[in-house]
């Protein structure tokens, strides 16, 4: 079965969440007068992400949309730091996640595969926040899937699911693109294709994740322009 | 409260729904012999639409895509005219609906008012069908909502108001751009901000709808570039 369509994990594949997030974080809190190791502050945000998720994810509570866990995630940070903020400005710092820059090669890569292949986040990130940040970084998504149509977080079965049957395709047509070998593996048991992109900075500096093991996933690739090229784009 | 984002039922406001199936039908049919008023054909099969919609929105039956509605709507259709086909040609004839031409201005349109405003399909139509009828017409949609991730038909208000809900704004940031005062009205229902666009032609020579009374809805233009310009984009 051909690919018909390529399905992207957004948060570390597509941008950079760390030094976006450090940049927001800094341009919102050091006027303040406030000073930490952005960087740091950025890692120690999204290290609340996942468990937040987990307990959506095993029914401890419904699902919310990612905004609101980023939100309350950032509450508690704020907390842990000492940093007292008003509500508007703690809805201004969640928003950093609206502005989070793509890798440089992204837009010129999608632009390429836009043209032989229909091209969907399915991230754990909401509507809201998946159209500003397409608008913003010219991310030419032919629609937004992933956790908030699902109302499941990956690697629930759903997220995959849903994106398959909303795109009107077998699993099997579609090519999941994620810098995270867990994203991709829940993928494949969903019947999907898999494209793993190598992402060293994701973490920062220091923290450069291994390649996979040859033949692990369908492709591997070092960024969106090598991916176009293996797929014929 | 400014207005954010746009939101646009599809069939009659965007696309020439009634000719485009004509075109489509005739060039499916017309080789194995089959003559029919391709016009009155497709009036035929969408005169089908809203009973078919009515029992989802009345709870005769759970929510099913618009795709299967089309798909059984046909078949009926198919039988009462005589009409033999195998199941790959009517599936063939049913994505007839993933092949519909905008209108002329539609284009400019929207890409005007992209720079200024998010763009999204609040149409009964499943994110299938609209994401290959934008990517054939070159629609610029940011994000595809409307029925399916409401799993509910326009007129009814879970389909303005998750659209709403899922681009983060109040229904007051939204303008729903319809050609059908039934549609305007059910937003406008649920706080959106409504603009009328006359669409003269879509249910053929002949049958042209008349224009609403000054002052029925926020705006009233004559196409796309006219809704442009009245909003300053």
């Amino acid at each position: 079965m051909s690919i018909e369509a390529l399905t992207f994990d957004v948060f570390g594949t597509v941008v950079d969440w760390r030094a976006s997030v450090a940049r927001e974080a800094e341009a919102i809190l050091a006027p303040k007068g406030i000073q930490r190791d952005w960087g740091a502050f950025a890692s120690a945000w999204r290290a609340r992400y996942q468990p937040a998720m987990k307990k959506v994810r095993e029914g401890e509570r419904p699902f919310v949309i990612l905004d609101a866990l980023h939100r309350e995630n950032l509450v508690d940070l704020l907390n842990e730091e000492g940093i007292s903020l008003s509500e508007a400005e703690i809805d201004a710092l969640n928003f950093a996640w609206r502005r989070l820059d793509p890798w440089p090669d992204v837009v010129a890569g999608l632009t390429g595969l836009k043209r032989r292949y229909i091209l969907a986040p399915v991230s754990n990130g909401n509507i809201a926040l998946m159209v500003r940040m397409a608008r913003r970084a010219g991310l030419p998504w032919d629609a937004i899937l992933g956790a908030e149509v699902a109302r499941a977080y990956k690697p629930q079965a759903e997220a995959y699911d849903s994106a398959a049957r909303m795109l009107g395709l077998e699993p099997a047509q579609c090519l999941m693109v994620a810098a995270h070998p867990y994203d991709l593996r829940a993928a494949a048991r969903r019947g999907f294709k898999t494209a793993y992109v190598h992402r060293p900075l994701e973490e920062g500096p220091g923290a450069e994740a291994a390649w996979p093991e040859t033949g692990a996933f369908d492709y591997a690739v070092a960024d969106f322009l090598a991916l176009a090229e293996a797929l014929g784009a």
